[in-house]
């Protein structure tokens, strides 16, 4: 990182003047340890996707049918984010966790991780056992080690789930002990109605699971066994298999985009279980759902686009790869002030030391108040 | 545009979630006048670039002679724009308006345009005659003529030119009827000894030129032949063909994205002299040079970009490329619900009326008070 910002320094431009740029692709040398950092030569949108129970509370706007139909979509190349990821290069893997039907001529690496066909309504029930969510979060990690290695230099976070973000949002207010309504948005679009039943549902998850309210506000779910509690009663399977896919991309030094609201509360759940994991990750993108302002408040990310993109799919984190390939480009072959024969910055002349300052005698005397037993209305006025 | 706001509607995602990517993907549409826009084909960046004899005063931290450095440097395709134009598939045009030196074997499409070795010291004597200034505009215009007609369908603004943050900060100045301090920022890194000349250098100007001062703030400047006599005294040759260039794209209804201080400027002067030349804009980034902002507010552009970039050279700009390239392509190759079979939106439930109100009675009488001759000391108390 050292070298990178050196090398920074030294080419033909002002040093700072591309901004942000330049603290990617310092932070791009660190991750993969060379300066100047490679150019991605497999950048991997992974679409985690899972249904949620919660769904039938009318939480969202689109039925719980459309989670299935829509990796349908992303398999025959007509989702959002298979527009984006071949835009920038990159390539999509979707991963059916939990989804409820079953996926009818699904490829191999699509079902393999399955762990079960939907979760429970977190208002009422859990989500899964405790045994299903080690299997979604050890879903994420062995998505993470096949993407590495297979070659992944840059992995996307994404996910596809009817009712996702109420269960992300549950998620993070427990673990940020927020209140329902500070946390539940309009997610995909959703009408007053729904962002009421998000609210109820959010709040009888809560309350049901005793993880709301019972802590003090901030970081209240601390061991990592509780995040796992935590993922079983109020989570859901793509969130689980990502945090899973969090640590396990650290693990294995490679650079994560987070997308957004999953995303974020995955990255809480997952620095807290391993605070290392925080080092490969860039926020892509500001999502207006408000769980995400907390998640990346708290991670403090800075995202690089805020363009109220509030798709999922990865979107919003695909449209920031152009921005780590283009860091990494410039800080690669522009030319140096040397190589290109470019006069370098001219310092300003050497100041004379300034003489020694002398206190200057206070040039005049403050007035003194009278006592206050002489003064009149206990106010110093004209009279 | 109203048939590309239709088709965001149709496409396998919530209405709106896409965010900007959508208002810019209608925008493309109207500027194109098809439905989807077609998908750029020829991105060109056009480098204006010129010197400044105010450089001379040590408003920048780089010696003039950086300009023709920097263009050979372009030619050879080690700067930033390169390096940026290479990777959004745009390829870039370096056009020589007013550089202080010869160019050793400038290609002809640098050096057609020429109006003249540098300009003169905004501080002391006028940039141009009004004729060079007409000239370097028309230069502008013949370069956008050119480029439309070799096939670009989307230009990106960029310049070139040691002490034209200073130029561009003077004219804003005059035009927004601001003081010198609230436009000049650091430009390419100005340390205080240069931020100072820079300050100094515009005060004189706006006082020699009788530009500053002399209005009411607020657009000061109205009729277009003013502003080839603000060009004139106080502007610069890069700025004078980027108005040129900017109305002349409007004209051939070609798009084009803005980088930043110079850009943000000539496109006031632009849109004075010819309004519909907004219609055709898009701000790229925001720069963090305090004229911009101002540039910016008066425009009523959201640049889609906020990275701290302040290079100049289109950097900005060409970063936010991609950005329109997705979202034609979004609009163009999305699935649409019905054709990949996915459930739509499902509306909320109609609401009965809500019975008529009746404004309920008063549950208590407001306490009045005494009057006032009545009260002691002038104010209510518990006595």
């Amino acid at each position: 990182m050292s070298a990178a910002r050196d090398r920074q320094d030294r080419l033909v431009k002002p040093p700072g003047a591309l901004g942000r740029l330049e603290d990617l692709s310092v932070w791009l040398a660190g991750v993969q340890g060379r300066c100047p950092p490679a150019p991605f030569e497999r950048v991997r949108a992974v679409v985690l996707a899972g249904d949620h129970g919660v769904a039938a509370r009318g939480v969202s706007a689109y039925p719980g049918e459309v989670t299935a139909q829509m990796v349908a979509t992303m398999l025959a190349g007509g989702a959002a984010v298979n527009v984006l990821a071949e835009l920038c290069g990159a390539t999509v893997r979707v991963v059916d966790v939990t989804v409820a039907t079953g996926l009818r001529d699904a490829p191999d690496d699509v079902s393999r991780h399955k762990v079960r066909t939907g979760t429970g309504s977190i208002d009422r029930e859990p989500a899964m056992t405790e045994a299903e969510t080690l299997a979604a979060v050890g879903a994420g990690m062995a998505v993470a080690d096949e993407e590495v290695d297979a070659g992944a230099d840059l992995l996307v976070t994404a996910d596809m789930g009817i009712g996702n973000t109420t269960v992300a949002a549950t998620v993070a207010a427990a673990v940020l002990g927020l209140e329902p309504v500070e946390v539940v948005g309009r997610g995909s679009g959703a009408h007053d109605h729904c962002w009421a039943a998000k609210v109820v549902a959010t709040r009888d998850a809560l309350r049901r699971s005793g993880f709301g309210g019972l802590e003090a506000p901030g970081l209240a779910v601390q061991p990592s066994w509780d995040v796992v509690r935590l993922l079983a009663e109020v989570g859901g399977g793509e969130l689980a298999a990502m945090v899973g896919l969090l640590v396990q991309a650290a693990v294995r030094r490679t650079p994560v985009v987070l997308d957004g609201v999953v995303s974020g509360v995955a990255a809480l759940l997952a620095t807290q279980v391993a605070p290392g994991v925080s080092d490969y990750l860039v926020a892509g993108h500001r999502c207006p759902e408000p769980t995400h302002r907390h998640c990346l408040e708290w991670l403090g990310l800075d995202p690089l686009l805020d363009l109220g993109i509030r798709l999922g799919e990865g979107t919003g984190a695909l449209l920031a790869v152009p921005l780590l390939q283009t860091a990494v480009a410039t800080l690669a072959e522009m030319a140096t002030f040397a190589s290109a024969g470019v006069s370098e910055r001219v310092e300003p002349p050497p100041q004379p030391s300034p003489p020694a300052v002398q206190p200057a005698p206070v040039p005049f005397q403050l007035a003194q108040p009278e006592p206050a037993a002489q003064t009149r209305g206990g106010h110093y006025d004209a009279g």
